[in-house]
């Protein structure tokens, strides 16, 4: 199996059901190892390499595009993007790794963000993520978290464009103990993210676009009930052959 | 008094609260009078006229700022702009137009959507506001009903600049029957809209980001109680002198 982005929280269990009794997973994350919180990515892959499926996990600090480029045809049942989609460049980047996965991997999955919430609290998430990414167009050496917020018909269809054919998907409704939400409405709401559009962006339009999109997320945390924690919005799960 | 933007609804009672005994409405819209839906311009105009105020209000069809370069200094007590600064081309037309009212009008009073709501029916309103105004931005004819989504901080910030101080605002949570959000949302959720965005922008990571844009506006809409309907969003009003 091969795993694309693959930093994310405690997911052994998970794993050792995925890579079975004589199963192994390339991992795959360009982020440096310090990158993450309140683990890093380094921290993650060490504690996975000392659990029961250590043994069967091979981590490698690599851009999938470049990873694939030695791998022989045919090698892996299954290719997983786990919220790795949003920080691809460009819609032609990650069309190019769908593409390349073609034939090196019999079966594909994705999970990413719905752009919906079965939670009003989940509202502001789904507001700060539009508005990120409605800002970092205007940044072309992104490092933001959400660089391009496709939504799941967009996935499906270049997935499709290359190929890849969907069979199954399904929303999960995330825990409230996952902070990803009020992580993300706080980079927005912060004062220095009026900075951040002062610096990135020219047009004036464009730039009072942003300040509403903004103001809509600090009005929609302020609109929670007392007390209301802000949610991760839905995450949208795909299978595709 | 002079109103800019005055087809909106049936105001005769306002209106005859406002001129009072003495008083004269200026009252300026650039559209065409076959503008407007369920009621057209021309109809709320003729409404307007053969009520009892009608002989204390005079309509012209003219953009605001051509028609306040023949205003004499002091002429009105108070400026209104009632849900047309969204309807402004750019943030400096709007700006020269606050600065031209400056000495014109000793008050200027703002309603404009807030860009919050009050009942969860109508964060559909709110996403597609920004998502239009986010299309809007590449449509430099545009003769949308939203063409910069201004929010109340950039409309305070903006008239602020031009020496109007605020001395006075309010949110006004719309009534269930008010039809604006409704509309709004069925202009994004409609194909069309798909369309729009393939016509009007060339660069793919915005075309997708607004795709995406368009899908959390579905995706609310489907979240929404069987049988309920788009609500209208908040309004924002505010006193300057």
């Amino acid at each position: 199996m091969l795993e694309i982005g693959c930093g994310q929280g405690d997911c052994t269990t998970v794993l050792a059901s995925l890579v079975g009794d004589s199963g192994h997973i390339d991992a795959i994350d360009p982020a440096p190892l310090d990158y993450g919180s309140p683990w890093t990515l380094g921290q993650a892959q060490a504690h996975i390499s000392a659990s029961e499926v250590g043994d069967r996990i091979s981590f490698h600090q690599a851009t999938p595009l470049a990873f694939l480029q030695h791998v022989p045809e045919g090698k892996y049942d299954l290719a997983v993007l786990v919220h790795s989609s949003w920080y691809f460049a460009s819609p032609s980047e990650l069309r190019e790794m769908f593409k390349a996965l073609r034939g090196k991997a019999r079966g594909l999955c994705l999970a990413e963000y719905a752009l919906s919430t079965s939670h009003d609290a989940g509202i502001p998430h789904i507001l700060a993520a539009l508005t990120r990414a409605s800002l970092e167009l205007h940044n072309p050496s992104s490092t933001a978290n959400i660089r391009n917020a496709f939504s799941p018909s967009v996935l499906n269809c270049m997935a499709a464009e290359v190929g890849w054919n969907i069979v199954s998907e399904r929303v999960v409704v995330p825990g409230e103990a996952l902070e990803d939400g009020g992580w993300e409405v706080g980079s927005i709401v912060a004062e220095g993210f009026l900075e951040e559009i002062e610096r990135l962006v020219g047009d004036e339009r464009t730039k009072l676009g942003l300040e509403g999109m903004r103001e809509a997320v600090v009005k929609a945390v302020e609109g929670l009930s007392v007390g209301e924690k802000v949610r991760t919005m839905n995450v949208w799960v795909a299978r595709f052959e």
